[in-house]
């Protein structure tokens, strides 16, 4: 009998296939793999991209500051030379009939995370992927100071069966002047919760999860990887902060730290077990004017494309899971990688 | 500029790419092909399906009735061999912990609209059409006095691309026990704009588009087929009934079959302009317990499968829609094909 699972914060009901649950060979899987060509993000050529607006340039021996736009970085940030939103002009907002529009305004990033083209994320060292979380601290202070932006989204997009248009290593930021629907169901599950409990919903879903461990993936000082009760894909898998903080870019230091050791721990995992598969990875945390709530709880969630979502899902809103979480956490808990200690104190 | 466009009916807002549109050739399309290989849902192969829960047998010369589960048949129903819900069983609704969950109950059906391998739904002619609406309201109407279900959701995907696992033209029903997340969006949306305006959304978008025409694909006596204001996918396109009727099951008999021949003509012009596309396409309908509601209207949406669903809805519900609905209108509108005649009374 296949199970009909609610996810607590949302409220959306899933089926989750218990009888005929698939394993990681189950998948036909498209497995990533580097074409070649032109790269705009490769070394040497950064004049084919817009100007940046980050880089790290390493500087150890204190020489001269190195130029803007030149070689010599291990991450840059430029704008999105296709961007799906403009950053000029005002939001104009105003109605069609009984429609509602308004300018595209935005900003839209792209990160480089690495020059080499044949390197993946999950591969970079502990360290840089650290920085790339740094990178993106950065970036969302900056763009916090634009009022016309209500939330910053950051995610991944890895492979072409993911969404990627470009097979070198890059994570995305979308500044939005409006608050997306998914993040407004997941601000009003969380805090309607905490009025009614007056407790926070995801620090009553940590604790249950990592009493009952069996969907936990892995854990370090500061986060829990973790399958969630109710996933919509198989081996859908989200890393949460242990301690209560409403927006990613409050965190203390060491957060950063052990945010990439967990990082690399489940992509190395992922890898391990699927075999190199295309995913898309979010960073859900609170809306801009709303950053230190006392009910929301920033996480990062991560979806394998292992599946073609299809017109079901799609007209219902309504999601078949064929792995339960139980057996995807599993699976990514016992496999094993050679990862880097994670931070203690 | 982009333009961003926000769903009256559910509020959400879309982003839509108008300075660097794309046009049918731009998308890069997985034409639907046929690979062959036995099927069981081909003429002489019924012994391979579940039993049938029901059949069309046209039987003109008036002989004994064919017998079930043989051939002879144009259209056949039978239970899903690989059933995302169970038939059997009580809900058995539960804690677990702080989580929700109940058993898998449902049903989940599989409609083979023709006994020909390399026939199309857009291909049959018009009255196998009707008939396949026909039958799903024969199913729906029997599945309703199951009084465990709450939705009956009827959906196709068509080609492997939309999520397809047989290549047989087929469609599918799933009977829910719960109501899905986005249907109870567009049913909440529909009844509060019901309770400040004291008219109907649907009936009011109808009125706007067909004023403008900007987005009108095609009419008949009693369905207007039209690209949204604000489509969450390119080609997006929505079949509505213009008189108010809140569930698919209600209607008159002309009715299906002037669905029937709005359904060809828009399937015929997407297989013209975008080169017979893999799509998925849904009804969304009233609950089972609520079929005669004064806010809802059904309809009908068919989204061609021209992008990746990336990180970015996933993460956050918000679309961008790389065509403007008015110029995937003016594509389907022009297209010319040669359609059957439509009813007029």
């Amino acid at each position: 009998m296949p199970e009909l699972r609610k996810d607590p914060i949302v409220g959306r009901w899933v089926i989750i296939s218990t009888d005929r649950a698939k394993r990681p060979t189950d998948f036909i899987r498209e497995q990533v793999k580097l074409k070649g060509g032109f790269c705009p993000f490769c070394y040497g050529n950064e004049a084919k991209t817009p100007p940046e607006v980050l880089a790290y340039r390493p500087n150890p021996n204190g020489g001269p500051a190195p130029s803007r736009n030149s070689a010599g970085w291990t991450l840059r940030v430029v704008p999105n030379k296709f961007p799906a939103l403009g950053i000029e002009g005002n939001l104009g907002r105003q109605a069609e009939g009984m429609f509602d529009k308004m300018n595209g305004i935005g900003a839209h990033e792209v990160l480089i995370e690495t020059p080499e083209h044949n390197q993946t994320l999950a591969n970079l060292p502990q360290k840089r992927i650290e920085e790339v979380f740094w990178a993106f601290r950065d970036r969302v202070l900056d763009l916090k100071q634009d009022k016309r932006f209500k939330y910053i989204l950051i995610f991944k997009n890895y492979g072409e069966a993911a969404g990627a248009s470009l097979e070198h290593t890059h994570s995305q930021l979308i500044a939005l002047p409006i608050l997306p629907k998914q993040v407004i169901e997941e601000l009003e599950g969380a805090k309607n919760y905490y009025k009614f409990k007056e407790r926070r919903i995801f620090c009553d879903v940590i604790r249950q999860e990592m009493e009952a461990g069996t969907r936990i993936v892995s854990e370090n000082e500061d986060f829990v990887t973790m399958a969630p009760y109710a996933p919509r894909f198989p081996f859908e898998t989200w890393i949460l902060p242990k301690r209560h903080e409403s927006a990613f870019e409050n965190g203390i230091s060491h957060i950063y730290e052990n945010l990439a050791n967990a990082l690399k721990t489940v992509l190395m995992k992922m890898d391990r077990v699927l075999d190199n598969p295309a995913y898309n990875l979010v960073i859900h945390t609170s809306p801009v004017q709303d950053t230190t709530n006392d009910y929301y709880h920033w996480h990062l969630e991560i979806m394998p494309k292992l599946t073609k979502m299809a017109g079901f899902e799609w007209g219902t809103g309504f999601y078949i899971c064929p792995t339960p979480p139980e057996e995807s956490a599993k699976f990514l808990r016992e496999a094993s990688i050679e990862a880097e200690h994670p931070v203690t104190a």
